[in-house]
């Protein structure tokens, strides 16, 4: 087993709230980070794919499939947008960043499983101080 | 003359736009960055001091003094909040990062020489592709 | 399960040596960071909590209990401060990293497990080369 | 156990390509890695080992030694170098990262087992975005 | 006056030598760079441009222009490539990083002037340790 | 003109104080930093010489003699050492980040000038926070 991590990176807005929550609620259980007039990050994340090594290639994936996966299912619909209002797959969802390391997980285990490899692991760094990392259901 | 750099982040919220144009001259202009449901950033905020060396301490200026000054005076107004919306001092002001280097540094040159020390620089990193210098109307 | 890493900074003074040991038994095992007056680090920590996903609040834990809590249990017993000489959990054990990072675990793992999540790991950057990586006894 | 990372630099030309293959088929699998004329990367390599901590030194292995055995084994023959034609470990070896990977740890696996501790991952990062890592046979 | 930084990147083969000189007085005054069987590096370039302030749209340049012109005039020559074999505007030239400078300065002047703002430096990164600046002729 | 700027590090312990001052007067001025125990830092020091380039190599200098006049001046006077206590060109100086860039310059000035360039700037990141530059009297 050899393990393939790919960095991809995108800009934006979100805040954290429960809808059914007051303003008072929500700033109490998520403070600054509830701002109804949103605030954003520059989202840095990090899609671990595993499997063995072919003897003749010794690519795990072709890098360039992995790339354009990442981006068609995920980058293309975050990038520059708001997390909250206009991403397909996070509708309904609190927009933290281990519900949004889930989602994306859930979005790319069957494509890249039928590319060939293995999703391992979704890290997504918010800040520099702040990194979330979900590995599916098994662990 | 000696230079000293403080280095503060701040995650925002903003777009691109010029209100009295169409989504469509917006969007021709500023690209996905005029997008009205907002994007974000980690933006990394470089603020350069100078001065001459005080022979007893070996100070260009106490350096929790600076930190405080950038603090109160910038990051308390713009971490987690909407750039567009919520900051006084780019009220009627296009949100792009050049302007928002300009605001800064308007903010700051004042107190700053109030403490002891000459504003040279501000510097931001919008992502880690792109960065933006001012060094005042005198360059 | 998710994981969460915060990381957190400090800078200290310490040495390595063993007090038993002659000053030229010390310099051999542990050449130049045996040396009697210091030296230092700007150490980089990060410490990883992993725990089920509330499905209201889609939080492992709040970020903020998760920094107070290493701040005033770790940080502010060990910034601008000698390690050997002044922090109450490394007394008597030689201060090198690795025995750091199994003191440090053994001052979070019960304050983190009474704020509802569970210690994975403590990692330290002494610096950009060498890291250490502590996961408790059960690894 | 502890984890110990050392993190190396070197400099290195390669291409990716299969011998038996024409210049057509390794261009359609390859892209732009295959270019006759190679192209080169500054290789990132971490190294970690594991063990348990002796009471007495606190240390998983001397820095210095494992420092030392990195860059006879591998540093000196691969900086500078190219990959493909000057490598004693990866003749024959299409120059991939992820053969580069495996090769690194055949190399190192037994010395640093006659130095005391247990290898436990070879992380090659080829660029900012791109990362390997090989656990061994047993994963 | 505002400064506006893009960073790109590539990677790419090359050596340092002069054809005239024999391989030992190669050997000796470049060293391991000069390998005849070539290495390479992840060169990052950063390209700073200056210009008022447009009142309107608040932009140096648009970023989107910036980048394309440099992709299309640098990135697209020297990724991947050879420097001293592929290049056609580093041909019978050393391939120092100095001289990359000196020919990259050259080669986006005029069509940056034409797109409405001034160069104002190159720099290129070889290794996280040597860095290459350049300001033009005029410095 | 060309910019070359070779990056070193070294950690260092410190304290900052005066010695005439009570401990009350230093701990209000230096906060922290005056601890009577030392605390340290990974310093980073960037040195940036400047000349013309000479057409037949293409270098301003050899980066391996800069590198040995750097690590023969400076890095092994301050690597693991106590900058107050140990370093000579730092005797009975105040040892803040400020004035050891001025000490720094005044150590490399000279020995740059021999051979063969013109040193530009001493740049110390103290911390990833804090940075200082001197560029000589002239500024």
């Amino acid at each position: 087993m050899v393990y393939l991590t790919r960095r991809e990176r995108f800009s934006a807005a979100h805040r954290m709230y429960i809808p059914e929550w007051s303003d008072e609620q929500n700033l109490e259980v998520f403070g600054k980070c509830s701002n109804p007039s949103w605030h954003g990050h520059d989202y840095v994340l990090f899609v671990t794919v595993k499997g063995p090594l072919p003897e003749k290639t010794g690519l795990v994936i072709n890098i360039n499939s992995l790339k354009e996966i990442i981006r068609e299912m995920i980058i293309d619909k975050v990038d520059h947008k708001n997390l909250n209002l206009e991403v397909d797959f996070m509708k309904g969802i609190n927009a933290t960043t281990e519900n949004l390391a889930v989602a994306i997980w859930n979005e790319l285990e069957k494509p890249l499983r039928e590319a060939g490899c293995e999703l391992h692991c979704i890290r997504i760094d918010e800040t520099e101080n702040n990194t979330i990392e979900y590995y599916g259901k098994k662990d």
